[in-house]
């Protein structure tokens, strides 16, 4: 039988990028793109992307329309080496596409998403095997009815959930419970606990299950968070053209990581500020994401 | 050989349209779409679909990448029955895409559009034999270098000229000269001539050449001006999703009217309107746009 490293259960979207300097209003002229791209994104599938082209063995779980987004979606997945066989795909559904205008300079986006029209995700009984062959489940929050059967399976077989929490939602209390690292958003410890302090934050974040909390910086690198200790991990500075999908490249470079023997947590969270930086240098969620051996050399430069 | 009612020599874009309740700023919080949808746009390729859904001979003259967007274009052409024989398809080309947020309610639209990577259009010796053929050239200013051929070929042949002008740009005084029927958008006769009332600006650009001069007025419909005699004609009210392509489908069906023996001016403008309408109906510049019998029976229900 097949055997995971990570096995991903959450969003997907076709991602539909132009990059300008500035937005026009409604009825306004119309602004020249400098660059456009079509590019997947969603944060557990583009770190899934991410953890495959750096050589680690992933499947994605979720469901997708057969429209010309799924199709491309799920070319895009076995084209990085991304098992698409626990996929479910629904005949006639729509799958998400989001616009994204990105500011010419520096990166930042407006978005725009449709969620599309799919039935929720199911667990099969071969994906339930295959998240017993896995060392890691990672959650985004999406497909929430999955995720606690997911992760008592996981956790069953003896791996481990890691759970990229970018805003409080609903079932946010109910996923932290089951969740061993949390690689939160800039925003999220300090939105979720009310604590302004990150530390402290941090600590509380604790208190509902994790072991290890990740928050990051964006351009400032991440903060990590342990029972014993926490410290600052400074990012790496590039030229910036998209910061689409750079969290997602940092939650998929953190957990490569976590599977390799030995890595200690400094140099995990280094790695993965490396990947979201170099993430960023091209238009598209995915579009930038490195191979090992690329990243090796980045590291080596930046030294 | 093969004849045709009308060639286009023009623009043509890949247009991803969402509809939004409001426009997200950068670093703004991600705004949900109510709809996505993905079509061929461009004021000429969109006039051209708009006539060969209606049932006219058609062909259109314009350069596409090899790329995702060419292909999805030059498809869109083949289906709609558009003749795609003269079409350029240029190697590692990148095609024009466009990124439309449409306003929720309202129609009005947010524009941004990536130009492409593309060699200019050059006349081939089987496109100025089919330009001898046909009855009527639409332009739309873009491919300037071989606007004057093109009309000069059609003109030889006894054809006629029709501009679908937007704005005024550095070579529309050059295009007004070989046009034998203008039809403008509401802004252009003012903007170009300088005259606020629309008669006096319409009669102004008559000067320059052309002998009907035809304003486009939104959902107040159009505004018609010939040597001797000048009117209003009423538009049709709709539920308005999108207004994208509504001027492309006026002026597709406003040729198509021309094409038809002894209809009198009112009436083609009148179906013009109707074809304009219908075609805001739906998300997209092309995906509301309706066959003859169609715009037949909304006529009759409208009466």
């Amino acid at each position: 039988m097949e055997r995971y490293d990570v096995i991903g259960l959450g969003y997907c979207s076709d991602d539909y990028l132009g990059i300008v300097p500035h937005i026009t209003p409604f009825d306004g002229d119309t602004v020249t793109m400098l660059d456009f791209a079509h590019d997947g994104g969603g944060p557990v599938s583009t770190a899934l992307v991410t953890l495959a082209k750096l050589g680690a063995r992933t499947a994605y779980l979720g469901a997708l329309g057969d429209d010309e987004s799924g199709q491309f979606l799920l070319q895009a997945f076995a084209s990085a080496g991304v098992d698409t066989r626990f996929i479910q795909i629904q005949a006639g559904g729509r799958s998400p596409s989001c616009i994204v205008l990105v500011e010419e300079g520096t990166g930042r986006r407006s978005i725009h998403c449709f969620r599309g029209q799919l039935p929720l995700y199911s667990l099969t009984e071969p994906a339930r095997e295959a998240l017993r062959s896995a060392r890691f489940l990672h959650l985004d929050g999406h497909s929430p009815h999955a995720i606690a059967e997911a992760a008592a399976i996981v956790h069953e077989a003896g791996g481990q959930v890691v759970f990229d929490a970018n805003r409080p939602r609903p079932h946010t209390p109910d996923v932290l419970k089951i969740t061993d690292i949390l690689i939160a958003a800039e925003r999220f410890p300090t939105a979720f606990t009310g604590v302004e302090d990150l530390l402290e934050a941090s600590r509380r974040l604790m208190d509902w299950g994790p072991r290890l909390v990740v928050t990051t910086l964006g351009s400032n690198g991440c903060f990590c968070v342990t029972p014993t200790e926490h410290f600052h991990v400074p990012g790496f500075s590039v030229p910036v053209v998209d910061t689409t999908g750079a969290g997602d490249a940092f939650h998929g470079a953190f957990i490569f990581g976590l599977l390799q023997p030995g890595w200690p947590l400094y140099e995990i969270a280094r790695f993965a500020n490396a990947v979201a930086a170099m993430n960023c240098r091209r238009l598209g969620g995915r579009a930038g994401l490195p191979t090992l051996a690329e990243v090796q050399a980045f590291l080596r430069s930046a030294q």
